[in-house]
């Protein structure tokens, strides 16, 4: 991804390029994957918070999409998308209502539990309103966070199914490479510790007499070794649309088909050894700590075709870019561009984003930023 | 600030609140220390984000606002505010291009310089439209981000000076505790530091002749302080609206006058050592880093009234809560609240907030966030 300099002159900094050609070919390339292995693909559109970009994987091929919130979710079916699964377990009454609603605007929605509280809250929900909600169970295959131990899944799965207004149909998981900043293993074999756990945990449940319809893993670096092993039916990368220096760094990713960048302008040249450009905290996002190896030489993003300049200390609207060679050569007024770590949440920072199509830009709003509920 | 269980209830999390009465008595309190010490307030909207509350800020007496971007500045200039200093190097030919139209909507418009370069292309673009800008010299008084050093303060201004359409009527600073997320000084020290240094900066430029009418500093640690040293003639304070835990842990202000609030919703409780509530990386801000003292010991925000939490591991939409005890105690449903490290990134993370007023509740759009060009 090349910007010229006419096109950069074009840009009113700081801000996100996208480039869709690029896009579509990340779109098209895990498609294949899928494809060829008999896969559901059900991008996470939580990467481009985007329907247009939603509606390109779907043409493409995709079974669905994969959202966070239920408010993402309405975005997105405002956008035209018809089959959504909301991978996060739907707590809270007024979650609960707004999922209801959904619904009724969807060919199919499925809905996430991992606990027997929230299960309980949704069929009640699902009764008074007389209907049915189709569900997924969370199961945690080393993420730590929601999604529940293997040795209890079977006995929940169970409880689940005997809740009339709740149709279970599938298991999911998430599984990516980076806990806690920290790098832990190797894409294949995270793949596959990924799809023996959820392999365990279907069998435990059919055991139970549950025969389940969906078997759902694979985040973007453990989604292509995931289905090979042919154990999950149903991947749900997101990040893949577009790349970023984290994944280039786990080794799923090179830096060719990253389809994203910043663009900002070099507001301040005070003295030699430092300079400011016009985004800082509200703009580049922080969620990898800077002490992480294999993050501690690039800073909060990459500055491309600069390699002695590093963004590592940022104020809110100030990104301090210093030199280890002791001169940042950079002059007021120049526009640099720079390189993610994480797309998503960098995105997630925008209101809107430049999109690069045939070589012209346009402004395309994020439309579920900010869609936190 | 107390929400009672209905309150509670009927919030869809996760989300920021604000106290508006509290709110209105921290603006009243620092405008009666401004007046007393005979010394202009232009209070930073970069907090709030939001028209409402500038409003109330001049309302209580302030002198104008301060804005950070010529976007958030057009944000308040339709949200009637009539006095804005734009109080960052105004760079690049689309933001002059903006700054040009913003001028004639308001009754004062101030722009900042830091460099010949900038100030050049400033005063070309104000002589081709037959105009002049208001500016103000930004002077580095630590910070070592944007701000010119004291020794070449004098022959910048004086450079400037001579540029026929624009016209030179103040330096300003920005100084805070906190570089590097370190606080490495107290406010008394860093304010006497950064008043001695605006007076020398103020007399060097007069020793060229240029008389300057407004000596600007003063952040929310730093600005009580400041105006007391009668070096400035005006002080910028943002956080100071609402406070949050940064500024408690540097002495400026106190837990009970902390006006926001995160409240989140537990939605799982896997293991009884971890929970998870509905919002991550995507809600709650990271710009403060983690491993810095004093910090540390609370995590990503404090949880209110439950000392034995820490929630210091998140992903995009999972805030992870570990308990230092063996157990959370949490249960799936039950909402929770908050206390943020850094209230100006919080709420800038938020599409809109609720505002708690006269014990009621409403939402109110945050009409600035992501106004970053």
């Amino acid at each position: 991804m090349i910007l010229d300099k006419s096109q950069l002159a074009a840009l009113e900094t700081p801000c996100v390029v996208l480039d869709v050609g690029l896009a579509r070919r990340n779109i098209e390339a895990m498609q294949k994957l899928a494809d060829a292995a008999g896969c559901r693909l059900r991008p996470h559109v939580k990467t481009h918070k985007m329907p247009l970009f939603a509606r390109m994987q779907v043409e493409a091929g995709a079974a669905g999409i994969t959202c966070a919130k239920v408010s993402e979710a309405e975005v997105m079916a405002l956008g035209g998308l018809e089959d959504i699964f909301i991978a996060y377990p739907l707590v809270g009454a007024f979650r609960i209502r707004r999922a209801l609603e959904l619904a009724k605007k969807l060919k199919r929605l499925i809905l996430a539990v991992d606990s027997l509280a929230g299960a309980e809250a949704l069929n009640a929900a699902a009764a008074e309103a007389g209907t049915r909600f189709e569900v997924r169970l969370e199961i945690d295959t080393g993420a730590k966070r929601t999604g529940v131990p293997l040795e209890t899944a079977a006995d929940l799965a169970l409880a689940i199914s005997n809740l009339k207004n709740l149709e279970l149909t599938g298991i999911y998981t998430f599984k990516s490479l980076n806990y806690q900043g920290k790098p832990t293993e190797d894409a294949e074999l995270a793949a596959r510790e990924e799809g023996d756990l959820m392999e365990q945990a279907a069998s435990a449940i059919a055991g139970r007499g549950i025969i389940l319809k969906d078997i759902s893993g694979g985040s973007s670096p453990t989604g292509p070794a995931l289905l090979k092993t042919g154990k999950v039916n149903e991947i749900r990368p997101g990040t893949y649309i577009f790349n970023d220096l984290m994944l280039c760094s786990e080794g799923v990713a090179s830096p060719e088909n990253v389809a994203v960048r910043f663009a900002a302008t070099v507001v301040s040249c005070p003295r030699d050894d430092y300079a400011v450009i016009d985004g800082g905290t509200k703009c580049f996002p922080t969620d990898i700590a800077l002490n992480t190896a294999p993050f501690q030489y690039t800073g909060y993003a990459r500055i491309e075709g600069k390699d002695h300049l590093r963004l590592d200390r940022m104020n809110e609207e100030h990104g301090i870019i210093r030199s280890v060679e002791g001169k940042t050569g950079l002059s007021v007024g120049e526009v640099i561009t720079l390189i993610p770590i994480h797309v998503c949440t960098a995105i997630n920072m925008q209101n809107s984003v430049y999109l690069l199509e045939n070589n012209v830009l346009r402004r395309e709003k994020v439309e579920a930023r900010g869609m936190l509920v």
